[in-house]
């Protein structure tokens, strides 16, 4: 309010006019962005970048995959650089702020601290992530995971296609890229990556905080429960001998979302696909099958609770008379922040007085790609309802300020 | 056993070649039986029959939407009429014995009484009704509802197509009917109607009983219930926000089945069709509509289910934030069986040391049809594991012969 009062600042109106600038390339008429990895549009959107970066007197590059990158060289020769930033890419019909904020955010305060500090001691780079999503070719952090060494596109880039059937190789070459025109991804020599993004989530919002410092990014298992019990006639079969899937089911959903609550807000626990089989009102249900997603900042939690389904899978078979069978087809590991760069953040937020609160992230982030690799640190700021992949994103320009200020003065402490 | 060491009955033989003989009208090579109203299949049967009843000595002839009746004349001219089968049209798919072995019983019976007792003082015709199953065309009870007065052909006739878009009426005058050469089906002038007809479930299987007295046709009711929660993501919401569809159906569904046991086995209640969306494993549910189908022999239970039903609802929709919407597509009154009728098939079946239980049928039959208007009796022989439509359909040849036992009884007391 305060800020309103007075009038905008100086990085409110920057981080705004700057978003709005990068949301143009992708921009449909319904107010959503497209930018799709290899796409015009995508290429577009980093081209304009690499010439704000050396606007802002960045040395600007492209890797080989085409992540790319603003160094501002620091004076000490032998130390790690400081990478900071998020993805370009976004989904089909997104908005303007996932991924997007993270570079200009690092853009800003890269800018920000050249302009009242000078050089620094440690290199800084602002990194533009080419894709994070998913959205186009049926994989994720192609960017962040070529640059820790995960992915080598010399090796996939030929089998992998998008929709059209274009091959990931010809989508690269299109632009240059995966031909060796460009330095190698992989790096060995980043001390640090520092990811600011929207929470995609109401916990900042409901709480009225203006940051939220993730501890981890959760662990995720899905499974596939199939359910066989007996298909029958609705109306001649007697209630005590049905051994109807449905039921089945229905109960062990209902047991499993009351079991969760003990985990209090801890535990992301998830049934969003159920399928019934013949489905026709008349007929008991032979059989139905129903996906689990949970999601821990901890990985003996979601042992535990994976363990606790079982268990629960096979009482609840045994009194409805059917057979059950759990498939888990995702296993993702927490991962956790690195603790000595929240430590820091916190401190800057109470010296700054900006409020903020410590939490585990349920939505994936390239920081997950970097977190086992080397000290991760991802931020976030409020999301309005939530929202996100959705031309709907909003977050005020004073909530995106809170979170450049943090940035700004986490980098000087890490790079000056 | 005892049969088995004997060598089987005379009756037990003509049961048996009899089903046999009707199933090859319709027959296919994986040993279904395939019937539908006006098909060549269908009408060769009905052929069939007429040429049998005329050399029964019965006087066989047509009605003018194709039910086909063979009358034994009584001595007392002003005496009604009983009537006396079941349908002869099939499902696609079907086996032998769902609705043939109601027209082969009476006509066993009939032939039987005929040559044991002569003439009967009150007239007997064995019916043939044209159709049940609603299989061809979008109607059931077409032969037994004109029989009552519920349908007129020359109404419905012309709007109503299969699947092949025929009409009801051209189907029907390929085979001359509905065209006024016949009698109008229309009939004031039938004392009683019985039908002798396989389970259809595994009640008398699972006693080990010969015979089922169907007290009632179960009435029933059908719902479609819409559940409206929001659809979010898996990862970022937390659970005490959630509005999720699916986790307050399943909490419903369960509900609503622990309800349905204080009605012990005579309420049957069913949940067959469930559909989600958006329908994937990390959204939540923001959409689920599901069907009940619930069925009791008394009219006042199922009322006062359907209000409790309505009740919990509404209370699960209210703890679980979301809101709902039930809407009642099917009411189906219970018809009674005629007392008298059934007092009589007791006394038979225990004079007989037939053994036989009184039961509600959860399935439709004709009987329903003739209940409301004149006394109607319908009894029941076992199905094998309570399957019908089925080729895997199976009622043994010493089964199907008590039932005709009681059959010949019951008739040879209301007719001679």
């Amino acid at each position: 309010m305060v800020a309103e009062m007075k009038g905008k600042s100086k990085l409110c109106l920057q981080v705004e006019k700057d978003l709005q600038w990068l949301s143009q390339f992708g921009a449909d008429t319904r107010k959503g962005v497209t930018r799709l990895l290899y796409s015009t549009e995508w290429y577009a959107a980093q081209e304009a970048l690499k010439e704000k970066m050396t606007e802002n007197q960045l040395t600007a590059y492209y890797d080989d995959v085409g992540n790319l990158y603003g160094r501002l060289e620091g004076i000490e020769q032998n130390q790690k650089t400081i990478l900071v930033g998020s993805h370009v890419d976004t989904v089909v019909y997104g908005g303007k702020y996932d991924g997007a904020f993270g570079i200009i955010a690092g853009l800003i305060a890269v800018e920000h601290l050249r302009k009242t500090y000078g050089m620094p001691k440690r290199s800084i780079e602002v990194v533009s992530l080419c894709e994070e999503e998913g959205s186009r070719f049926p994989l994720t952090y192609w960017g962040s995971g070529h640059i820790v060494g995960l992915y080598s596109y010399e090796n996939m880039s030929q089998e992998i296609k998008d929709r059209e059937n274009i091959t990931l190789k010809k989508a690269m070459e299109q632009y240059q890229f995966g031909k060796g025109h460009y330095k190698k991804p992989f790096r060995q020599d980043i001390s640090h990556f520092i990811e600011l993004h929207i929470e995609q989530g109401e916990q900042l919002e409901k709480k009225q905080l203006d940051i939220g410092i993730v501890s981890s990014i959760a662990g995720q298992k899905r499974f596939t429960v199939t359910v066989q019990g007996e298909s029958n006639h609705a109306g001649t079969t007697p209630m005590t001998h049905r051994k109807d899937a449905l039921a089945a089911s229905c109960r062990f959903i209902t047991s499993l979302l009351d079991m969760s609550k003990k985990y209090e807000e801890k535990l992301y626990m998830t049934v969003g696909k159920l399928d019934v089989s013949p489905n026709v009102p008349n007929v008991i249900p032979g059989k139905v099958s129903f996906s689990i997603d949970i999601r821990h900042g901890e990985d003996g939690v979601l042992d535990k609770v994976e363990h606790e389904i079982k268990v629960m899978l096979r009482e609840i078979a045994i009194n409805a008379g059917v057979t059950t069978e759990i498939n888990r087809w995702m296993n993702e590991k927490p991962v956790q922040m690195d603790k000595n760069l929240s430590e820091i953040s916190k401190n800057i937020s109470e010296e700054k007085n900006i409020s903020y609160m410590s939490m585990v992230s349920g939505a994936g982030h390239d920081s997950q790609v970097f977190g086992p690799k080397l000290p991760t640190c991802l931020l976030f700021v409020p999301s309005k309802n939530g929202i996100s992949h959705s031309p709907k994103e909003y977050t005020s320009a004073e909530q995106l300020e809170k979170g450049i200020q943090v940035l700004i003065e986490l980098l000087y402490k890490l790079a000056y």
